[in-house]
Protein backbone atom coordinates (compact mmCIF):
# COMPACT_ATOMS: atom_id res chain seq x y z
CA UNK A 1 0.00 0.00 0.00
CA UNK A 2 1.35 3.59 -1.09
CA UNK A 3 1.53 5.89 1.96
CA UNK A 4 -1.20 8.69 1.84
CA UNK A 5 -0.20 11.95 0.05
CA UNK A 6 0.84 14.66 2.42
CA UNK A 7 -0.28 18.27 2.68
CA UNK A 8 0.33 21.62 3.60
CA UNK A 9 -2.29 23.91 4.00
CA UNK A 10 -1.84 27.80 2.48
CA UNK A 11 -4.43 30.12 4.09
CA UNK A 12 -6.82 29.70 7.40
CA UNK A 13 -10.47 30.67 6.00
CA UNK A 14 -13.39 29.67 5.66
CA UNK A 15 -12.17 26.78 2.45
CA UNK A 16 -8.84 26.13 4.19
CA UNK A 17 -10.95 25.10 7.45
CA UNK A 18 -13.17 22.92 5.10
CA UNK A 19 -11.12 21.19 3.15
CA UNK A 20 -8.54 20.85 6.16
CA UNK A 21 -10.88 19.01 7.81
CA UNK A 22 -12.16 17.51 5.38
CA UNK A 23 -8.18 15.89 4.46
CA UNK A 24 -7.66 15.38 7.71
CA UNK A 25 -10.63 13.28 7.98
CA UNK A 26 -10.01 11.77 5.31
CA UNK A 27 -6.40 10.43 6.62
CA UNK A 28 -4.11 12.41 4.87
CA UNK A 29 -1.04 13.47 7.10
CA UNK A 30 -1.38 17.84 7.48
CA UNK A 31 2.15 18.65 7.42
CA UNK A 32 1.64 22.03 8.31
CA UNK A 33 -0.94 25.04 7.84
CA UNK A 34 0.32 28.71 6.96
CA UNK A 35 -1.29 32.08 7.37
CA UNK A 36 -0.04 35.56 7.92
CA UNK A 37 -1.65 35.71 11.12
CA UNK A 38 0.13 32.90 12.74
CA UNK A 39 -2.70 32.77 15.67
CA UNK A 40 -4.80 31.95 12.87
CA UNK A 41 -2.38 29.65 11.59
CA UNK A 42 -2.08 28.06 15.02
CA UNK A 43 -6.33 27.89 15.48
CA UNK A 44 -6.68 25.69 12.27
CA UNK A 45 -3.03 24.10 13.01
CA UNK A 46 -4.41 22.51 16.05
CA UNK A 47 -7.69 21.37 14.46
CA UNK A 48 -5.31 19.28 12.06
CA UNK A 49 -2.94 18.36 14.71
CA UNK A 50 0.06 19.60 12.66
CA UNK A 51 2.71 22.78 12.93
CA UNK A 52 1.85 26.48 12.34
CA UNK A 53 4.09 28.79 10.24
CA UNK A 54 3.38 32.11 9.42
CA UNK A 55 6.55 32.79 7.19
CA UNK A 56 6.57 30.65 3.72
CA UNK A 57 10.43 30.01 3.55
CA UNK A 58 9.83 27.90 6.90
CA UNK A 59 7.13 25.49 5.28
CA UNK A 60 8.17 22.04 4.21
CA UNK A 61 9.14 21.71 1.34
CA UNK A 62 8.59 17.98 0.35
CA UNK A 63 4.32 17.64 0.79
CA UNK A 64 3.08 15.95 -2.19
CA UNK A 65 0.15 19.27 -2.26
CA UNK A 66 0.21 22.39 -1.19
CA UNK A 67 -3.46 23.76 -1.27
CA UNK A 68 -3.60 27.66 -1.80
CA UNK A 69 -6.93 28.40 0.37
CA UNK A 70 -6.47 32.29 -0.79
CA UNK A 71 -8.44 35.19 -2.04
CA UNK A 72 -8.25 35.63 -5.55
CA UNK A 73 -6.26 38.50 -5.20
CA UNK A 74 -3.34 37.18 -3.60
CA UNK A 75 -2.92 34.18 -5.24
CA UNK A 76 -0.49 34.97 -7.38
CA UNK A 77 1.32 36.96 -4.80
CA UNK A 78 1.65 34.35 -2.53
CA UNK A 79 2.48 31.35 -5.19
CA UNK A 80 5.41 33.52 -6.05
CA UNK A 81 6.92 33.47 -2.71
CA UNK A 82 6.64 30.19 -2.64
CA UNK A 83 9.96 27.64 -3.20
CA UNK A 84 8.80 24.15 -2.98
CA UNK A 85 8.21 20.34 -4.80
CA UNK A 86 5.06 19.32 -4.52
CA UNK A 87 1.76 20.23 -6.85
CA UNK A 88 0.49 23.76 -6.12
CA UNK A 89 -3.11 24.01 -6.13
CA UNK A 90 -5.78 26.81 -5.96
CA UNK A 91 -9.58 26.92 -5.61
CA UNK A 92 -10.71 29.49 -7.18
CA UNK A 93 -13.13 29.69 -9.68
CA UNK A 94 -12.51 32.73 -11.39
CA UNK A 95 -8.46 32.46 -11.96
CA UNK A 96 -6.81 31.04 -14.63
CA UNK A 97 -4.45 27.88 -14.08
CA UNK A 98 -1.41 29.65 -15.27
CA UNK A 99 -1.67 32.32 -12.66
CA UNK A 100 0.55 29.65 -11.01
CA UNK A 101 2.99 29.23 -13.78
CA UNK A 102 6.16 29.89 -12.03
CA UNK A 103 5.82 26.51 -10.33
CA UNK A 104 6.72 23.21 -12.38
CA UNK A 105 3.43 21.30 -11.46
CA UNK A 106 0.41 23.08 -10.55
CA UNK A 107 -3.63 22.82 -10.55
CA UNK A 108 -6.97 24.01 -9.38
CA UNK A 109 -9.37 22.04 -7.30
CA UNK A 110 -12.69 24.46 -7.33
CA UNK A 111 -15.44 23.58 -5.30
CA UNK A 112 -18.49 24.35 -7.34
CA UNK A 113 -20.32 25.09 -3.83
CA UNK A 114 -21.15 28.29 -1.13
CA UNK A 115 -18.94 27.72 1.81
CA UNK A 116 -19.52 30.01 4.78
CA UNK A 117 -18.78 29.63 8.54
CA UNK A 118 -22.19 28.21 9.49
CA UNK A 119 -23.09 26.34 6.37
CA UNK A 120 -20.49 23.32 5.41
CA UNK A 121 -22.37 20.91 3.41
CA UNK A 122 -20.68 17.68 3.25
CA UNK A 123 -17.91 17.71 1.35
CA UNK A 124 -18.41 14.53 -0.84
CA UNK A 125 -21.36 16.23 -1.92
CA UNK A 126 -19.68 19.20 -3.24
CA UNK A 127 -18.42 19.03 -6.68
CA UNK A 128 -14.96 19.53 -7.39
CA UNK A 129 -13.61 20.96 -10.65
CA UNK A 130 -10.09 19.49 -11.04
CA UNK A 131 -7.63 20.87 -14.05
CA UNK A 132 -3.70 20.47 -13.67
CA UNK A 133 -0.92 21.46 -16.21
CA UNK A 134 0.07 18.06 -17.44
CA UNK A 135 -1.54 15.16 -17.63
CA UNK A 136 0.07 13.53 -14.87
CA UNK A 137 -0.39 16.35 -12.40
CA UNK A 138 -3.99 16.60 -13.59
CA UNK A 139 -3.80 12.56 -12.31
CA UNK A 140 -2.43 13.20 -9.50
CA UNK A 141 -5.11 15.95 -8.17
CA UNK A 142 -8.19 13.44 -10.09
CA UNK A 143 -7.54 11.11 -7.85
CA UNK A 144 -7.12 12.75 -4.47
CA UNK A 145 -10.41 14.53 -5.33
CA UNK A 146 -12.14 11.59 -6.10
CA UNK A 147 -11.39 10.07 -2.24
CA UNK A 148 -12.98 12.98 -0.84
CA UNK A 149 -15.80 13.93 -3.28
CA UNK A 150 -18.37 11.78 -5.10
CA UNK A 151 -18.92 14.80 -7.61
CA UNK A 152 -15.68 15.07 -9.57
CA UNK A 153 -15.34 17.02 -12.68
CA UNK A 154 -12.55 17.86 -15.12
CA UNK A 155 -12.75 21.18 -16.84
CA UNK A 156 -10.21 23.52 -18.41
CA UNK A 157 -9.76 27.35 -17.35
CA UNK A 158 -11.77 28.46 -19.65
CA UNK A 159 -14.80 25.77 -19.07
CA UNK A 160 -14.07 26.75 -15.25
CA UNK A 161 -14.60 30.36 -15.88
CA UNK A 162 -18.08 29.92 -17.53
CA UNK A 163 -18.97 27.65 -14.96
CA UNK A 164 -18.47 30.62 -12.66
CA UNK A 165 -20.63 32.77 -14.41
CA UNK A 166 -23.38 30.39 -14.39
CA UNK A 167 -22.89 29.80 -10.75
CA UNK A 168 -23.33 33.52 -10.49
CA UNK A 169 -26.02 33.80 -12.02
CA UNK A 170 -28.13 30.83 -10.76
CA UNK A 171 -26.59 31.82 -6.94
CA UNK A 172 -25.71 35.55 -6.55
CA UNK A 173 -28.63 36.63 -8.60
CA UNK A 174 -31.35 34.34 -7.54
CA UNK A 175 -30.52 35.09 -4.23
CA UNK A 176 -30.59 38.98 -4.98
CA UNK A 177 -34.53 38.19 -6.09
CA UNK A 178 -34.82 36.34 -2.70
CA UNK A 179 -34.19 39.40 -1.54
CA UNK A 180 -36.37 41.75 -3.48
CA UNK A 181 -39.52 39.85 -2.58
CA UNK A 182 -38.75 39.92 1.04
CA UNK A 183 -38.59 43.52 0.61
CA UNK A 184 -41.48 43.71 -1.75
CA UNK A 185 -44.12 41.51 1.20
CA UNK A 186 -42.14 43.60 4.12
CA UNK A 187 -43.71 46.74 2.83
CA UNK A 188 -46.64 44.89 2.31
CA UNK A 189 -46.59 44.26 5.99
CA UNK A 190 -46.08 40.56 4.72
CA UNK A 191 -43.68 37.85 6.61
CA UNK A 192 -40.57 36.68 4.18
CA UNK A 193 -41.52 33.08 5.80
CA UNK A 194 -44.57 32.67 3.14
CA UNK A 195 -42.13 32.64 -0.19
CA UNK A 196 -39.95 30.16 1.98
CA UNK A 197 -41.57 27.13 1.23
CA UNK A 198 -42.34 28.18 -2.39
CA UNK A 199 -38.56 28.87 -3.00
CA UNK A 200 -37.44 25.72 -1.47
CA UNK A 201 -39.64 23.49 -3.03
CA UNK A 202 -38.10 25.12 -6.77
CA UNK A 203 -35.28 24.50 -5.17
CA UNK A 204 -35.60 20.62 -4.78
CA UNK A 205 -37.73 20.39 -7.93
CA UNK A 206 -34.75 21.28 -10.08
CA UNK A 207 -32.75 18.32 -8.45
CA UNK A 208 -34.17 16.19 -10.98
CA UNK A 209 -35.92 18.13 -13.72
CA UNK A 210 -34.59 20.62 -16.13
CA UNK A 211 -35.57 24.14 -15.31
CA UNK A 212 -36.51 24.68 -18.88
CA UNK A 213 -39.42 22.57 -18.74
CA UNK A 214 -40.84 23.38 -15.06
CA UNK A 215 -40.77 27.13 -15.64
CA UNK A 216 -44.91 28.82 -14.28
CA UNK A 217 -46.18 31.87 -14.15
CA UNK A 218 -47.74 34.71 -16.14
CA UNK A 219 -44.46 35.05 -18.48
CA UNK A 220 -44.80 31.68 -19.76
CA UNK A 221 -48.15 31.93 -20.23
CA UNK A 222 -48.03 34.87 -22.32
CA UNK A 223 -50.46 36.69 -19.94
CA UNK A 224 -49.11 40.05 -20.82
CA UNK A 225 -52.08 41.19 -18.70
CA UNK A 226 -50.78 40.06 -15.72
CA UNK A 227 -47.37 40.78 -16.68
CA UNK A 228 -48.43 44.29 -17.47
CA UNK A 229 -49.79 44.64 -14.02
CA UNK A 230 -47.31 43.57 -12.05
CA UNK A 231 -44.68 46.11 -14.11
CA UNK A 232 -47.59 48.68 -13.23
CA UNK A 233 -47.56 47.48 -9.02
CA UNK A 234 -43.63 47.71 -9.61
CA UNK A 235 -43.60 51.93 -10.61
CA UNK A 236 -42.38 53.01 -7.26
CA UNK A 237 -38.95 51.03 -7.67
CA UNK A 238 -37.78 51.67 -11.05
CA UNK A 239 -34.83 49.40 -10.78
CA UNK A 240 -36.99 46.09 -9.70
CA UNK A 241 -39.32 47.29 -12.33
CA UNK A 242 -36.39 46.63 -14.92
CA UNK A 243 -35.44 43.75 -13.00
CA UNK A 244 -39.09 42.50 -13.87
CA UNK A 245 -39.69 43.88 -17.54
CA UNK A 246 -36.01 42.18 -18.47
CA UNK A 247 -36.12 38.67 -17.01
CA UNK A 248 -39.94 38.25 -18.26
CA UNK A 249 -39.11 39.39 -21.83
CA UNK A 250 -36.60 36.73 -21.90
CA UNK A 251 -39.02 33.95 -20.38
CA UNK A 252 -41.26 35.10 -23.12
CA UNK A 253 -38.39 34.92 -25.61
CA UNK A 254 -37.11 31.54 -25.00
CA UNK A 255 -40.97 30.30 -24.98
CA UNK A 256 -41.43 31.33 -28.31
CA UNK A 257 -38.03 29.93 -29.43
CA UNK A 258 -39.14 26.69 -28.42
CA UNK A 259 -42.64 27.09 -29.96
CA UNK A 260 -40.93 27.43 -33.11
CA UNK A 261 -38.97 24.38 -33.19
CA UNK B 1 -69.72 18.09 18.41
CA UNK B 2 -70.62 20.49 15.57
CA UNK B 3 -70.36 17.78 12.40
CA UNK B 4 -67.64 18.66 9.50
CA UNK B 5 -68.05 21.73 7.07
CA UNK B 6 -69.24 19.94 3.49
CA UNK B 7 -67.71 20.73 0.58
CA UNK B 8 -68.16 21.57 -3.26
CA UNK B 9 -65.19 21.23 -5.65
CA UNK B 10 -65.75 22.89 -8.87
CA UNK B 11 -63.21 21.85 -11.29
CA UNK B 12 -60.46 18.90 -11.50
CA UNK B 13 -57.41 20.06 -12.40
CA UNK B 14 -54.46 19.78 -10.47
CA UNK B 15 -55.97 22.29 -7.40
CA UNK B 16 -59.18 20.24 -7.42
CA UNK B 17 -57.47 17.36 -7.52
CA UNK B 18 -54.72 18.17 -4.60
CA UNK B 19 -56.88 19.72 -2.37
CA UNK B 20 -59.61 17.87 -2.89
CA UNK B 21 -57.99 14.64 -1.30
CA UNK B 22 -56.36 16.64 1.24
CA UNK B 23 -59.85 17.91 2.14
CA UNK B 24 -61.25 14.07 1.84
CA UNK B 25 -58.15 13.16 3.88
CA UNK B 26 -58.86 15.43 6.72
CA UNK B 27 -62.44 14.04 6.99
CA UNK B 28 -64.45 16.69 5.13
CA UNK B 29 -67.28 15.30 3.13
CA UNK B 30 -67.38 15.86 -0.18
CA UNK B 31 -70.96 16.93 -1.65
CA UNK B 32 -70.20 16.43 -5.35
CA UNK B 33 -67.19 17.39 -7.90
CA UNK B 34 -68.18 19.72 -10.61
CA UNK B 35 -66.06 19.54 -14.48
CA UNK B 36 -67.47 21.06 -17.44
CA UNK B 37 -65.83 17.38 -19.04
CA UNK B 38 -67.77 14.80 -16.98
CA UNK B 39 -65.38 12.22 -17.75
CA UNK B 40 -62.63 14.82 -15.58
CA UNK B 41 -65.64 15.11 -12.72
CA UNK B 42 -66.20 11.33 -12.67
CA UNK B 43 -62.23 10.58 -12.40
CA UNK B 44 -61.50 12.80 -8.82
CA UNK B 45 -64.93 11.96 -7.54
CA UNK B 46 -64.16 8.54 -7.31
CA UNK B 47 -61.00 9.25 -5.42
CA UNK B 48 -63.17 11.46 -2.96
CA UNK B 49 -66.14 8.87 -2.82
CA UNK B 50 -68.55 11.61 -4.12
CA UNK B 51 -70.92 12.24 -7.45
CA UNK B 52 -69.82 13.73 -10.25
CA UNK B 53 -71.80 16.53 -12.22
CA UNK B 54 -71.04 18.38 -15.56
CA UNK B 55 -73.65 20.81 -14.96
CA UNK B 56 -73.44 23.46 -12.33
CA UNK B 57 -77.72 23.81 -12.28
CA UNK B 58 -77.39 20.36 -10.85
CA UNK B 59 -74.52 20.40 -8.31
CA UNK B 60 -76.13 20.60 -4.09
CA UNK B 61 -76.98 23.77 -3.16
CA UNK B 62 -76.32 23.28 0.92
CA UNK B 63 -72.64 22.37 0.77
CA UNK B 64 -70.90 25.00 3.69
CA UNK B 65 -67.66 25.61 0.86
CA UNK B 66 -67.62 25.80 -2.71
CA UNK B 67 -64.43 25.72 -4.07
CA UNK B 68 -63.85 27.10 -7.10
CA UNK B 69 -60.39 25.74 -8.57
CA UNK B 70 -60.37 27.07 -12.08
CA UNK B 71 -57.93 29.09 -14.27
CA UNK B 72 -57.86 32.79 -13.08
CA UNK B 73 -59.81 33.48 -16.80
CA UNK B 74 -62.74 31.81 -16.13
CA UNK B 75 -63.44 32.14 -12.34
CA UNK B 76 -66.11 35.26 -12.58
CA UNK B 77 -67.92 33.21 -15.55
CA UNK B 78 -68.31 30.38 -13.52
CA UNK B 79 -69.17 31.81 -10.50
CA UNK B 80 -72.00 33.81 -11.93
CA UNK B 81 -74.01 30.45 -13.26
CA UNK B 82 -73.46 29.58 -9.39
CA UNK B 83 -77.11 29.57 -7.95
CA UNK B 84 -76.30 28.06 -4.12
CA UNK B 85 -76.15 28.81 -0.12
CA UNK B 86 -72.61 28.36 1.01
CA UNK B 87 -69.29 30.57 0.93
CA UNK B 88 -67.90 30.68 -2.62
CA UNK B 89 -64.01 30.91 -2.35
CA UNK B 90 -61.19 30.89 -5.18
CA UNK B 91 -57.49 29.92 -4.82
CA UNK B 92 -56.28 32.53 -6.97
CA UNK B 93 -52.79 34.29 -6.11
CA UNK B 94 -53.83 37.08 -8.77
CA UNK B 95 -57.80 37.76 -8.47
CA UNK B 96 -59.24 40.29 -6.33
CA UNK B 97 -62.25 38.79 -4.36
CA UNK B 98 -64.38 41.05 -5.61
CA UNK B 99 -64.52 38.92 -8.90
CA UNK B 100 -67.29 36.99 -6.46
CA UNK B 101 -69.12 39.78 -5.66
CA UNK B 102 -72.76 38.54 -7.24
CA UNK B 103 -72.56 36.19 -4.28
CA UNK B 104 -73.13 37.07 -0.51
CA UNK B 105 -70.44 34.77 1.29
CA UNK B 106 -67.47 34.86 -0.72
CA UNK B 107 -63.69 34.36 0.02
CA UNK B 108 -59.98 33.31 -1.24
CA UNK B 109 -57.95 30.52 0.06
CA UNK B 110 -54.39 31.24 -1.84
CA UNK B 111 -51.98 28.02 -1.64
CA UNK B 112 -48.81 30.11 -1.99
CA UNK B 113 -46.61 27.16 -3.36
CA UNK B 114 -46.01 24.82 -6.58
CA UNK B 115 -48.41 22.56 -7.47
CA UNK B 116 -47.78 20.42 -10.02
CA UNK B 117 -49.29 16.67 -11.02
CA UNK B 118 -45.89 15.25 -10.19
CA UNK B 119 -45.18 17.20 -7.04
CA UNK B 120 -47.78 17.90 -4.20
CA UNK B 121 -45.79 19.02 -1.48
CA UNK B 122 -47.25 18.38 2.16
CA UNK B 123 -50.57 20.58 2.52
CA UNK B 124 -49.80 21.27 6.14
CA UNK B 125 -46.56 22.94 5.10
CA UNK B 126 -48.39 25.26 2.32
CA UNK B 127 -48.86 28.90 3.32
CA UNK B 128 -52.38 29.51 2.58
CA UNK B 129 -53.69 33.19 2.48
CA UNK B 130 -56.90 33.63 2.96
CA UNK B 131 -59.53 36.92 2.58
CA UNK B 132 -63.30 36.48 3.03
CA UNK B 133 -65.78 39.58 2.34
CA UNK B 134 -66.96 40.30 6.31
CA UNK B 135 -66.02 38.80 9.37
CA UNK B 136 -68.01 35.88 10.06
CA UNK B 137 -67.35 34.67 6.23
CA UNK B 138 -63.48 35.04 6.84
CA UNK B 139 -63.40 33.02 10.43
CA UNK B 140 -64.96 30.54 9.12
CA UNK B 141 -62.44 29.94 6.04
CA UNK B 142 -60.03 30.74 8.28
CA UNK B 143 -60.82 28.11 10.93
CA UNK B 144 -61.15 25.22 7.85
CA UNK B 145 -57.70 26.41 6.58
CA UNK B 146 -55.86 25.56 9.85
CA UNK B 147 -57.45 22.13 10.29
CA UNK B 148 -55.52 21.35 7.05
CA UNK B 149 -52.47 23.47 6.77
CA UNK B 150 -49.95 25.10 9.50
CA UNK B 151 -49.28 27.86 7.83
CA UNK B 152 -52.44 30.06 7.42
CA UNK B 153 -52.27 34.16 7.00
CA UNK B 154 -54.96 36.45 6.35
CA UNK B 155 -54.14 39.02 3.60
CA UNK B 156 -56.37 41.66 1.83
CA UNK B 157 -56.24 41.44 -1.74
CA UNK B 158 -53.97 44.16 -2.66
CA UNK B 159 -51.53 42.28 -0.22
CA UNK B 160 -52.04 39.28 -2.01
CA UNK B 161 -51.13 40.46 -5.43
CA UNK B 162 -47.97 41.63 -4.17
CA UNK B 163 -47.10 38.81 -2.22
CA UNK B 164 -48.06 36.98 -6.06
CA UNK B 165 -45.50 39.25 -7.71
CA UNK B 166 -43.08 38.29 -4.81
CA UNK B 167 -43.78 34.97 -5.75
CA UNK B 168 -43.08 35.77 -9.37
CA UNK B 169 -39.76 37.17 -8.72
CA UNK B 170 -39.07 34.88 -6.55
CA UNK B 171 -40.13 31.22 -7.90
CA UNK B 172 -40.46 32.13 -11.94
CA UNK B 173 -37.65 34.21 -12.54
CA UNK B 174 -34.75 32.31 -10.33
CA UNK B 175 -36.09 29.29 -12.30
CA UNK B 176 -35.76 31.01 -15.83
CA UNK B 177 -31.91 32.17 -13.99
CA UNK B 178 -31.24 28.40 -13.44
CA UNK B 179 -32.27 28.00 -17.27
CA UNK B 180 -30.26 30.79 -18.32
CA UNK B 181 -27.22 28.78 -16.06
CA UNK B 182 -27.82 25.63 -17.94
CA UNK B 183 -27.53 26.34 -21.24
CA UNK B 184 -24.38 28.20 -20.52
CA UNK B 185 -22.96 25.41 -19.06
CA UNK B 186 -24.07 23.15 -22.07
CA UNK B 187 -22.47 25.22 -24.37
CA UNK B 188 -19.25 24.85 -22.95
CA UNK B 189 -19.83 20.96 -22.54
CA UNK B 190 -20.50 20.90 -18.84
CA UNK B 191 -23.37 19.14 -17.22
CA UNK B 192 -26.21 21.28 -14.79
CA UNK B 193 -25.65 18.31 -12.31
CA UNK B 194 -22.25 20.81 -11.34
CA UNK B 195 -24.70 23.11 -10.69
CA UNK B 196 -27.96 21.37 -8.99
CA UNK B 197 -26.35 21.21 -5.01
CA UNK B 198 -25.33 25.35 -5.14
CA UNK B 199 -29.01 26.42 -5.85
CA UNK B 200 -30.25 23.53 -3.19
CA UNK B 201 -28.03 25.01 -0.34
CA UNK B 202 -28.86 28.45 -1.81
CA UNK B 203 -32.30 27.67 -0.92
CA UNK B 204 -31.73 25.54 2.25
CA UNK B 205 -29.78 28.39 3.82
CA UNK B 206 -32.82 31.16 2.64
CA UNK B 207 -35.12 28.95 4.93
CA UNK B 208 -33.64 30.27 8.49
CA UNK B 209 -31.32 32.99 6.96
CA UNK B 210 -32.49 36.90 5.91
CA UNK B 211 -31.36 36.83 1.94
CA UNK B 212 -29.96 40.14 2.18
CA UNK B 213 -27.61 38.67 4.94
CA UNK B 214 -26.34 35.70 3.09
CA UNK B 215 -25.03 37.73 -0.53
CA UNK B 216 -21.68 36.38 -2.02
CA UNK B 217 -20.32 36.40 -5.56
CA UNK B 218 -18.05 39.75 -7.56
CA UNK B 219 -21.09 42.19 -7.16
CA UNK B 220 -21.33 42.34 -3.74
CA UNK B 221 -18.14 42.37 -2.95
CA UNK B 222 -17.80 45.66 -5.93
CA UNK B 223 -15.41 43.39 -7.67
CA UNK B 224 -15.55 45.25 -10.93
CA UNK B 225 -12.76 43.44 -12.72
CA UNK B 226 -14.74 40.22 -12.41
CA UNK B 227 -18.36 41.83 -13.21
CA UNK B 228 -16.86 43.38 -16.48
CA UNK B 229 -15.22 39.90 -17.40
CA UNK B 230 -18.35 38.40 -16.88
CA UNK B 231 -20.18 40.78 -19.16
CA UNK B 232 -17.69 40.22 -21.61
CA UNK B 233 -18.41 36.64 -21.81
CA UNK B 234 -21.39 37.03 -22.55
CA UNK B 235 -21.02 39.10 -25.84
CA UNK B 236 -23.03 36.66 -27.53
CA UNK B 237 -25.66 36.33 -25.79
CA UNK B 238 -27.13 40.10 -25.58
CA UNK B 239 -29.95 38.94 -23.28
CA UNK B 240 -28.61 37.61 -20.88
CA UNK B 241 -26.05 40.01 -20.92
CA UNK B 242 -28.69 42.31 -20.36
CA UNK B 243 -30.00 40.49 -17.34
CA UNK B 244 -26.20 40.29 -15.60
CA UNK B 245 -25.85 44.18 -16.22
CA UNK B 246 -29.40 44.93 -14.61
CA UNK B 247 -29.01 42.17 -11.70
CA UNK B 248 -25.42 43.22 -11.00
CA UNK B 249 -25.90 46.80 -10.48
CA UNK B 250 -28.99 46.19 -8.43
CA UNK B 251 -27.03 43.94 -5.73
CA UNK B 252 -24.11 47.24 -5.92
CA UNK B 253 -27.33 49.76 -5.57
CA UNK B 254 -28.25 47.76 -2.83
CA UNK B 255 -25.27 47.08 -1.26
CA UNK B 256 -24.26 50.77 -1.12
CA UNK B 257 -27.30 52.09 0.26
CA UNK B 258 -27.15 49.60 3.15
CA UNK B 259 -23.44 50.78 3.80
CA UNK B 260 -24.38 54.29 4.12
CA UNK B 261 -26.70 53.63 6.49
Amino acid sequence: MKSAATIVIIGSGNIATCFGKAFYDAGYPIQAVYSQHIEHATTLAAQLKTQAFSSLTLIPTDADFYFLALKDSVIKEVSEQLNVNGIIIHFSGNTSLDILNNHKKIGVMWPLQTITKNYQPEIKNIPLCVEGNNESTTNSILEFAKSISNKVVEMNSTQRKFAHLAAVMANNFSNHLFEISAQILKEHNLDFDLLRPLIFETARKVQHENPAEMQTGPAIREDLKTVNEQLEMLNEYPEYKNIYEVLSKSIINQYQLKSKK
